[in-house]
């Protein structure tokens, strides 16, 4: 069995949106053994959805559309669905109804245009959507089953998974298992060299890497029968893990604030945070993580200096003399907070994200981040290339501090 | 003048990379006025790669390809070209020593493989690659113009700006403009309703709307003479402005925080927070956006109810009285945090992300927001779906609040 999948909307061939559930779909549909063949994107004319299922339908057996369900008139799928198969449309009581029950629960009175979302290509099978109002289309075209479901990531996701997932399982006896380690304080080319022979093309399992904002990937791959390609792919894991050591923070889904995450909450340890120009992020990453509560006490995002100096009691000598950008300034920012919370660990950072703010001794791009914990308060400064921009820097900032505190939490 | 993107590798037809050449390409070719009919993503198989051009080209002016220019085995995107029109790779000797210059400036030997990065089919034209090793490749093929370029994406965007764009530049007096209006506050079907014939299909400039996560996106577009699109655009805009109010917080890239970044500005004001479930989210929104220093003094994030009472003062007893979650912490924690940083305006936020913590009187979802101000007050009770998820409902409370003030700093 192969797929091709379907990608429908203007705001996607307009390079607007970036299309991002084919490869979600992809990664999902290697898991159960069926390769794509093809993703194809079209935008919403009548013609070339029409064109682009026929053409799918009659060179795979399995056709994934998303997007253009939705209740307005340039949303085009099951109108092109019920060309392609030489149907007319037809309106289905069921669905209907759940289409009133959503607007209902949410208390609102159900938009008369949404009853096209009831409409489907006669001889179809609805597919509920349980977090949205357009349900999904099932039909068969020729040789293939195809499977048209929302184009709103969340809902596409989980339609699939519940409902055409399950259909697709036993499809195919060789599965595709993909690992991927995650890495943090070294760079690609490092790593590649301390993978050595592990990296050459055509070994089983393979083994590639790849960077992304200083996080590096790790992707160990292998096809086979399932219980024997998770064998491989965990023994090379396993191989890699050793090579790297305290490099690599997790692996898959993993996060960097999710590793400090577990490691906090298996030593029953706190944190808080005294943020300056990272403005709450590293308190938004690390509470991003169901059951922060067990170890996040809190924090003080202090950006006016008058913050620093009455919130944090950071003296306000000490930055008139040091600067509020500075060393001495990021140490009494995590050590006073360590004990305005009363937490294990705090956190302090006190930097220039630019674009503007920056001298020519404190440049854009300028950052202190320091650690107090029990034994020792630890400050490193950061020097960040201006050009990668405000978000970039910020990113950058909070991964090398929840990397210090993941460090330190595994001596 | 229409195009087609053909992207080409392994790594994105099985979902481990997004590919983003496409959307970047379509934004270009949009400004030069040349429409894209469908993006095609292909993994590194010589007939499908082969077979996808022809298809292409025979369907499209201009043919734009990324990815499979590489060194190794499993690029193939040259030779498919010359298998496309029938003629055979030969060694261009100037692009040869390209490749042996790029590694002699960084100081490495070229690797024997990489000589075939020099070949090119029969008859076709050689482009440089200024900031990599693989050349671009220019064909023609039937009627269709096919450029060929690296997948790396700085490598693309380069070579297609210096030496691609040129070449299309004239193609055509006619360019694409589009303008997204971003509205908050109403369904997308509900602003369908407002908008009415607006959205006709075949209408010109065409009129097309978006969801995502709460933000409703209207796109307009038309296509024509550069002054004379523009002016369609900027007419139905304000048609469409007139017709939804202040529903409509920006255009393109704005945000919500963008928007109540810019009132803050002009009206001179100071925002401080307090946030609870979504931890520093919000702070982190305000932050995200350059010079928020003007606007933003700073906030606390009050995980634990220790911190709510000590650092915000919020008094225990109406904690233990009303509960953590609920509208009357809500109301003290933005009144104190007003007074703690001696803002204009203050958030205020508690409630329960889940996915735990919920119970039958405060279920998952369940979320008092507050702001404070010079005036007054307000709270809201919003009861968003848990199986939204964690990351949906937190981005739903940021936006609902951010929208708060954005509406109270209109008044």
């Amino acid at each position: 069995m192969e797929a091709i999948i379907l990608n429908i909307g203007d705001e996607l061939v307009s390079g607007q949106t970036l299309e991002t559930n084919g490869a979600w779909l992809a990664r999902r549909l290697a898991e159960t053994g069926v390769p794509v063949k093809r993703f194809v994107t079209v935008g919403d004319d009548l013609a070339r959805i029409r064109q682009a299922i026929t053409a799918a339908a009659s060179d795979a057996d399995l056709v994934l559309i998303t997007g253009g369900l939705g209740p307005t008139q340039d949303d085009l799928t099951r109108t092109a669905l019920a060309e392609s198969l030489g149907v007319p449309l037809e309106m289905d009581e069921r669905s209907l109804q759940r289409v009133r029950d959503f607007f209902a629960w949410r208390r609102r009175e159900m938009p008369e245009r949404n009853a096209i979302q009831a409409m489907f290509p006669k001889g179809a099978q609805p597919i509920d959507n349980t977090c949205g109002t357009a349900p999904g289309i099932q039909v068969c075209l020729g040789r293939a089953g195809v499977y048209a479901m929302p184009g709103v990531p969340r809902e596409m996701k989980a339609m699939f998974d519940r409902d055409v997932l399950p259909k697709l399982a036993d499809a195919s006896s060789e599965v595709v298992v993909t690992k991927t380690l995650r890495c943090f304080g070294a760079g690609e080319s490092t790593i590649a060299e301390h993978l050595g022979d592990l990296m050459q093309r055509g070994r089983t399992p393979s083994v590639g890497t790849g960077a992304n904002e200083g996080i590096i990937s790790i992707r160990i791959s292998a096809r086979g029968p399932r219980e024997q390609a998770g064998r491989h792919v965990a023994a090379t894991a396993e191989q890699i893990r050793g090579k790297l050591g305290r490099i690599v923070f997790g692996a898959d889904g993993d996060t960097l604030a999710g590793a400090v995450a577990a490691l906090l909450t298996s030593n029953g340890k706190t944190v808080a945070t005294a943020e300056s120009c990272t403005g709450g992020l590293v308190a938004k990453l690390l509470t991003d993580i169901p059951g922060s509560s067990q170890y996040f006490l809190g924090g003080i995002v202090a950006y006016a200096n008058e913050v620093k100096a009455g919130l944090l009691g950071v003296s306000t000598e000490l930055i008139d003399t040091c600067g509020a950008v500075s060393a001495e300034v990021a140490r009494a920012m995590a050590e006073n907070a360590r004990a305005r919370f009363d937490s294990d660990f705090a956190i302090g950072i006190t930097g220039i994200a630019g674009p503007g703010g920056g001298s020519d001794q404190k440049p854009v791009g300028l950052v202190y981040v320091a650690l107090a914990g029990p034994a020792q308060c630890q400050v490193v400064e950061h020097r960040f290339a201006p050009e990668q921009g405000r978000a970039v820097i910020r990113g950058r900032v909070a991964s090398a501090v929840l990397d210090m505190l993941r460090l330190r939490l595994m001596h």
